[in-house]
Order: C-alpha cells, then structure tokens, then sequence
C-alpha cells in the first residue's frame, strides 16, 4: 500500500479535472439535472486522502467560458494577505503521482489509529421532516472508516478524519460549487468556493485581507453587532450608511462616498461594504430586487467590494398576510420564489458572499462557505493552510453524507422549504400577536413585517409630551428596565448602531429587536403582552 | 418554556461554579480518582445552551489556592489583542437567570430545526483497540438530541448543535482542565483552558497576541515549517536556535539572547519561543526533563513566553532496543514514564501550551486546547467570540461521549498506552530496515533513535573527497533527485531549516525526514532500502 502523501498543503493525490462539459443545456432540463447528467458524464469521483481540489472541477465550463472574468483586486491586498505563499512542502507534491512511489516524506497519521469504526446519524426523510416524524420515519446513515475503498460511497472517515486542504474537502467543495451554481449561477467566469468554520471567521480573513488599520468600512446603520467588534481590534472604523424599510439605501451611500473627505475622515475612502440583503440582523430588512441593483450600481461607481453575508437567505418566507400554501417540493419554483443575491447580478466580480449552514442546518456544524473570485479564494485558501485548516471533518463527512448522499439538491431544497414554512408560522404568530397588544397603543409601537430571517424590528414613538420627550438615550433604558419588570427581554436598537450607541442621540430612532425563531408559540404571545405593559407603563397609556 | 438566552457570548444560563474542594488528598488516592470524587461532590452537571464557562469551576481550588499567581504579559500584548472587548450583548445575560423571564433578545434558533435525531459512533472498547478488535467488540454510542432532558447524559445534540462560547462548551471544558490537572498539574494557581479548532489557529492568534511586525521568534534551527509559514505574512521573523539530539540548546539560546543586538537585528529582543519539545518535527527529537528544565531557565533569565506545541506528546514510546512490554493499563505507571513538559514545570506562567487531538485521535477533529495563564486565556476567548467561535459541536459533543463517558480519563490512558505500543513498533520497524540497509555504508547515514513522535531525522555525511563535497545544498538535490529514481521519497532537512533552505551553506548539515507513522511494514523497509539504493548511487558506494 502506497504510504500517505505529504501534508495537507502539498498533495495531489487524484486530480479531479472537468475537462469535458455537457453541451448547452435543453432548457427544458432544469439545473439539478444538468448537474447530474454532468456528474455522470465526468464518470467516478475519485477523491482521497488530503485531496487537492477546486471549484473549477465542478463547474459549468460550457457556461461559463465566455462570460468575463472577474475584476482584479491584487492592489488592494494588504501587506499581510500579499505575502502569503503556498508551503513549501508543495513542491514534492508532483512526485506523489509516480507509480509505485512509497513516499516517507508526509506527517498524515494512518487511519488505523482514527478509534472510530463507524459515525452515523438519523435524520429526516424527506418530506417527513417535523422532529416528530423524523423519530419515527428518520433513515440511519452510517458512514463507515472504510467506505470508499469498499465502494458504498465517494467520501468515509479515512479520508474524512485525515488532513484536508484548505479548501475544505473536494467531496463538500462540489457540492456547494454545484449548490451555488444552481442558486446563484454567479455571471462571471472565474467565481469560486471555499469551504469556511462558519461565517465569522471568513468576515475577519476578509478585513485582513483589504483592511488597514485606519480604514473605514461601510455598514447598515443598524447593523450586526459581532461584525464591527470584530473588525474594531483590526483598527478598522465604522461608518453607518442610513436605511428603510427595504434596507440599505443606495442614494445615502452614494452620498457618502461622493462626499467622503479624506483628511476630515483621517482614512481613505473605503472599499469595502459589508451587508446583510436577506433579513437583515437586526432590522429583519429585506433589500427587493431592484434594491440590490441600485445597491450593486453604486458599488461599481464607487469600485467597491460587497461582503455580501447571507445567514438568512434561505429564510426568506411567505408574504405576510396571504393564506399559508403547501410548502413547495419543485425546486425550480422555490429558486423562483426567492429574491435574487448580489452574488447573481455580479458581473465584476466584486461580491464577497458568506454563506452558512448555521441558521438552516445548525450553528454547531461550524459549516460555511465564501463564494469570490478565485483571486480573492485562493488569498482566503493560503491563510487557512496556516490557521484553521478546514472545517473539522467529522462534520463535512456527516453533512456530505446528508446533503449529498442522502438528499442531494433537490432533498435540501425541500428541507429549505420546510423551514421557510416553519419561520412563516413562527413571523405570524407574533405579528398577530403585535397587532393584539401593540397596535392599540396609538402608535407608539410599529413594524413593518419581515419578509425573512429571524427578527422584527419594532420602532418605539415616544407620544409628545411625554416624559423624557427629547433624550431618546432615557426612554430606551426606561423601555428596557420596565421590561425587566414585567418579565420580557428584547434587544434594544442602539445595542446596533454600527457607529455605537451614543449615536441614538443623533439618530433620533427608538427601536427593540425581538426574535421569533425559538420561543414557543405561548411564550412569544405573553412576550408580547408583557413588551406592550411595559410601554404602558412608561408612557402612561391607558385603556 | 422559556426562550433561548443570547448570542453565545453574553449568556449565562447556568452558572457551574465550584466553590468547594475535596479536602487535601489522601496520597494514596490517584489523581484520577479524586477528580471522580470531586465531581460527585460538586453535584449534577447542569450546562445548557451556549452555556458561559471557565476552568475555574473545574479545577482543585484548595490545591491551587496557596500557589503563586502567572507573571503578567498585558505589557506585551499588541494594539490589535489589548483592543478587544467583550461583546456589548453580554450586558443583558445577567437577566436571563430570572425567574420566569422570556427573552426574545437573542438570536439562537431552534433545536426543532436541527435534522438530526441522534448522531452516533462505534468506538473501541477499552483494551481492545486495534481496529480490527473495533469492528467486533466495538461499542456504539448514540447521541440523541435531548439526552440531557431525559437524564441520560450531560451533552446532547440541542446543545451542542446550537450557538455556543469562546471557551468551548462547559462539558468539553471540564474534561481537558481535569485531564491538564491530572498530566501535567500547572504549578500556579491561575492556569485555564479554552478548547481550539487544531493548534495552528491558536499558534497564529499567539503571533498576533504579541507580535508586531519586524519582530523576532525564536524557534528550533529545524523547525515545523507551517510555523515559519503562519508568521511570515504577519511580519515576524524566524531567528534559529541551534540543536543537539535531545533538541533545543539552552547555551545557544541564552547567548543568541545575551547579545541580542538591537540595532543590527533591526528588532528588539524577542519575548516569544516556539518549541515543540517532544518527537519534535521535523528532528524527532525529544528534550529531556534535565533539559527542559535548563531551557526554562533561560526563558526566565530573558523573560520568555513559550509556545510548548505538543502534538507528539503522548507519542513517547518504549526505549528502543528493550523488549516490549504489554501497555500499560495503569495510569500512574503510563504517566510516570512520560517526559514531564514545560507546563508541568511552569512557575511563571509563561508557558503556552498548544494540545491537540489530531495525533492521538485523529486530525478531522479539529481539536485541541490551549493551556495558559487566564490572562492570557482570556484574550483568546475574546478573539474566538469574533472568529472562529469554538469548535465544530458535532465533534465536540463526540468526543465528549468518546472520552468522557464511554472510555473516562482512564480509558483515554490505556487507548495513549496503545498507540504508544504502535509507534514503538513503527519505530522499530524502520530502525530495523536503517540498520539493514543504511548502516553498511560507512557512516555516510547516522541517526538517533526517535524516543517520541513520527519523525526519524537521517543525518547524511558526504564522503571525503565525493564530488560536490562543499555544496551541501548540490549533494542534498542530488540526493532527493535520486531517491525519486529509486522510487522513493523522503523530506530534505533544509525544508525545515526556520531561517530558510539557504542556510544549509552556513548550517552544514545535511539530513533527511522520514516518518514511520502510517507506511505499511513492508513499504517501511522497501523504502529504506530504496533510499540506501539511492545514497549508493550518489556516492558511489559499493559492496
């Protein structure tokens, strides 16, 4: 038997090349079985321990060969992100290939030593996918040390357990590049995917990567909290661009960076933008269509690149108000039903998308991906070979094993739609319980109802004369102390502003940030009762 | 019920605080033991969702309480690790323990929507190890979703599939504080854990914690080339430090330090060591207690801060030549035959030690630990809370059922006992095939037997009066171009040389790594000889 290859940095065990494409697609053949036809087409997937790999594998280059490729951004690179450089260990990878070669030049461990017979799981049928169904009609998956060798599947736990690339396994690498195209079909040519533990650790290689200590970048007004913490010991500064109820607004950010004065501002004028379109945390905005390409179109005036962070795309729900349909099991009507991303209007190249499994599958699989240009991911790909590695692999052989293996694209499309439809219940339920409690209020509370994600974003308007009137700083804290009081917490809007709290001065808007994606039922109701006592309480509303 | 509590860095669902201690041993009581009855003393382990932990609440208090406090490094800190902040939305985890509250201020889904019912592994049952053994008496565990609501464990999937904190989970927490307690015993008193997704994320936080651009580190003059590599792009400099076969040397380093000269190193005088103390990478060689000892000394002479990175740790094997004895089933026999670390030793708290899971159970983990002062600790929870979170929770919550409940420290113990039992055999193997093979050719292939870790380290003499005698960088080519001819591939030194691969004309030593971790036995030998083929031909030597 062969001896293991290097580590993971430098091994090109079995290339998988696409060199072959399926010819221009019968539109009458949708995109997931295109995607099949092509995988059949390309013949056994081959990919082994530390396997080098890449999106360009697993692509349409039919489609794609003659769109454009992306724009450059080498000179925005900082010092640190430039000076990466593969291993050196690399350049024995070459040799690896040689029949009959033993190679004693690796650190791979054997997979003897893994103390791991078997990992499996049970998880939902498709179509049966309540927790209740799932104990009684879940299919065991069992993923065995030995699998591939014994041919039961493409990927087990001796590859899996083993080193990996930076890129992420070639196994899951396919399936979010085929996941992408479908979703996405990025317009540019040299798009690419690298698999990332989550999506807050990609968002801090980005700021490395094109953030100077000094720089500003672009944010929601309102915006993500942990996003600008995270960028803040990386001296990079705020600036909040103001929004509506659809979100971002591009004439305001048009006008900031139209405007932007490089000596009163100390910094040169930013490069990056950094939102969330789908149900934007905290505001539950959802950015339309067209938004987005009013959104992209000042980015291309301002030659910006777009951290495009979509925890919430795949929670966008049924309109509020119309009467709940059977969740969709086509795929091509679920894509259709779905505001399109940045991502696919992005002829420059310019989008930055993070894209997760947290939110749709769980937080605990520490599972993501970025999708950029292939400048951009082979940049992000170098840091990983010397920081995190990849994802661990026990969750990308477990969440292969579901996604691909057992539901494929289609199996999670519907899976999507089972959650949308579970979020669309969970919206409702305390919608109408606002409109019980809240809406008599005379106005002193009001929301717009959130076409995805996980919040509502209720605006407090102090009535005038009330105590108070002109320090909006005191009617929050005495909104969030009363709260206490009768027992209900929910977030208060300046715990947000991406240029800090003492910017509610300023601002002049009261807002509370409350979920609705894990309380029951009941207890989202009294929550809501409980919010609308304590503003009676403040403002001394009766009846 | 009661909604999910906060974003996982503000929540403190249930304090697990440990105010009393199991009264002074009884010597007669193992560590292992007393650590079972101070468990038992404590009460039920309650640790839900995102739960705030530390391991203050599982260390011995009454041992450390009389033991000095760490040095403190905050002077040393950079801008980047002095600037981080808790997150804002820790303010409000305080009114979560109240009664009756519901919260719908934070941002954690549901379990409902996690699709796994249970996810499970067939492990070894101790002291039938072999994966052979494994696939007949192996043992399955299984995981469910709501375990800990139905008393059966203190870890299940709601939990750990959900958001959770910098530290690592409560019950992942526990088990490496009591593991770091039982094995190494940190002489001070403020010594903490916090869990890592691998050792070479830590390793470049580490670099960035107290590092600034243009500085110096110093490591082992061979070193673990991602070392070098992770420091590259932040600008930090390797400075070597010269080895004998027992590693580091304490004169070198004391008089590199001594004449640290400021203004033509173009640097101050360096604060950070990394060694790898144990089976170092790629020398193989193992430092030790006396020399430990020495090299901790000149860390404190100059100050120090020690990265002790210890994958190979528990790979110390039997002394080569001695008859193999059975494992040992013992703990305090197997710990007593391990080199104590620097940690064990560490009076200063200056020590950082990086532990892993990747070489003692396998690399797809994704997990290991850091063991340092809470100072410093504390900076690198911070850091996680805005990058990589903690590790995945499906191999958290795995590992937990693995080393927790099913095999217990103990059982951990005698499955180290096993592997080490493998590695020694490994060893011996390609010792055997050296002695066959390279011995013969009059001295120009010496080695020191290995007593840790994966590595042999060749030393090659060239011949007097061989061609291209001066050029050892020439001859090492030649070498690595022949073996490739043979069909067989091991790693040049000068790859590993920290101050890059030009040394090798100042170093004057030319070796040749070749790990015995995973070839089969026959591939071990066939290897060996090859390469014995290949130094043959490059020098000619014959009979």
């Amino acid at each position: 038997m062969v001896a293991p290859p290097f580590p993971p940095t430098d091994v090109s065990l079995h290339a998988v090349t696409d060199t072959e494409a399926v010819p221009i697609a019968d539109p009458s053949i949708s995109l997931v079985e295109q995607i099949k036809l092509r995988r059949v087409k390309k013949g056994p997937f081959v990919a082994g321990i530390a396997a080098k790999t890449d999106s360009e594998n697993f692509k349409d280059q039919e489609k794609n060969k003659d769109r454009p490729a992306a724009k450059r951004w080498g000179d925005l690179l900082t010092l640190e992100s430039r000076s990466r450089k593969p291993s050196s260990l690399k350049a024995a990878a070459k040799f690896l290939a040689q029949e009959g070669l033993i190679s004693l030049g690796g650190g791979l461990p054997s997979s003897d030593y893994f103390p791991f017979e078997n990992i499996g799981a049970k998880v939902p049928t498709i179509g049966e996918f309540s927790e209740e169904e799932t104990r009684v009609t879940g299919q065991e998956m069992t993923i065995g040390k030995h699998d591939v060798k014994e041919g039961k599947s493409v990927f087990d736990l001796s590859i899996a357990l083993n080193y990996g690339q930076g890129t992420g396994s070639a196994q899951m690498l396919r399936w979010v590049t085929e996941h992408t195209e479908i979703v996405h079909d990025p317009p540019y040519k040299d798009w690419s995917c690298v698999l990332t533990p989550g999506s807050s650790y990609p968002l801090e290689q980005v700021y490395r990567m094109f953030g100077n200590r000094g720089d500003y970048v672009l944010y929601e007004e309102f915006t993500f909290a942990t996003a600008v913490e995270t960028a803040f010991p990386l001296g990079l500064r705020p600036c909040g661009v103001k929004v509506d109820a659809e979100g971002l607004l591009p004439s305001d950010l048009d006008e900031i960076l139209s405007n932007w004065d490089e000596k009163a501002r100390g910094a040169k004028k930013p490069v990056l933008l950094y939102t969330v379109p789908s149900g934007q945390n905290p505001t539950g905005a959802t950015q339309s269509e067209s938004r987005r390409r009013e959104v992209y179109s000042v980015c291309q005036k301002h030659n910006l690149l777009i951290i495009e962070d979509e925890p919430y795309f795949f929670l966008q729900m049924d309109p509020y108000g119309e009467t709940a349909s059977a969740p969709t099991t086509n795929t091509e009507q679920f894509l259709k039903s779905l505001v399109p991303s940045l991502l696919s209007m992005d002829v420059d190249g310019r989008v930055i998308r993070l894209d997760s499994f947290s939110k749709v599958i769980a937080p605990g699989s520490r599972m993501g991906w970025v999708v950029a240009s292939a400048e951009i991911t082979e940049r992000i790909t170098r840091h990983n070979e010397n920081s995190v590695q990849n994802p661990s692999g026990i969750a990308q052989v477990l969440m292969h094993r579901l996604l691909d293996e057992t539901w494929g694209h289609e199996g999670y499309f519907e899976w999507l739609g089972y959650i949308r439809k579970e979020y669309t219940r969970r919206r409702n339920v305390i919608l109408k319980a606002c409109e019980t409690y809240l809406a008599p209020l005379n106005g002193v509370a009001t929301w717009v109802p959130p076409m995805a994600g996980m919040f509502l974003w209720i605006q407090i308007h102090p009535p005038a004369g009330c105590e108070d009137e002109n320090d909006l700083q005191k009617i929050e804290q005495k909104i969030f102390d009363e709260c206490i009081n009768e027992k209900v917490l929910l977030t208060p809007g300046s715990w947000f502003m991406a240029e800090g709290k003492e910017q509610l001065k300023k601002n002049g808007k009261l807002f509370f940030r409350a979920t609705y994606a894990a309380a029951s039922e009941e207890a989202m109701v009294t929550a809501i009762e409980r919010f609308s006592g304590a503003l009676r309480s403040v403002f001394e509303i009766r009846g």
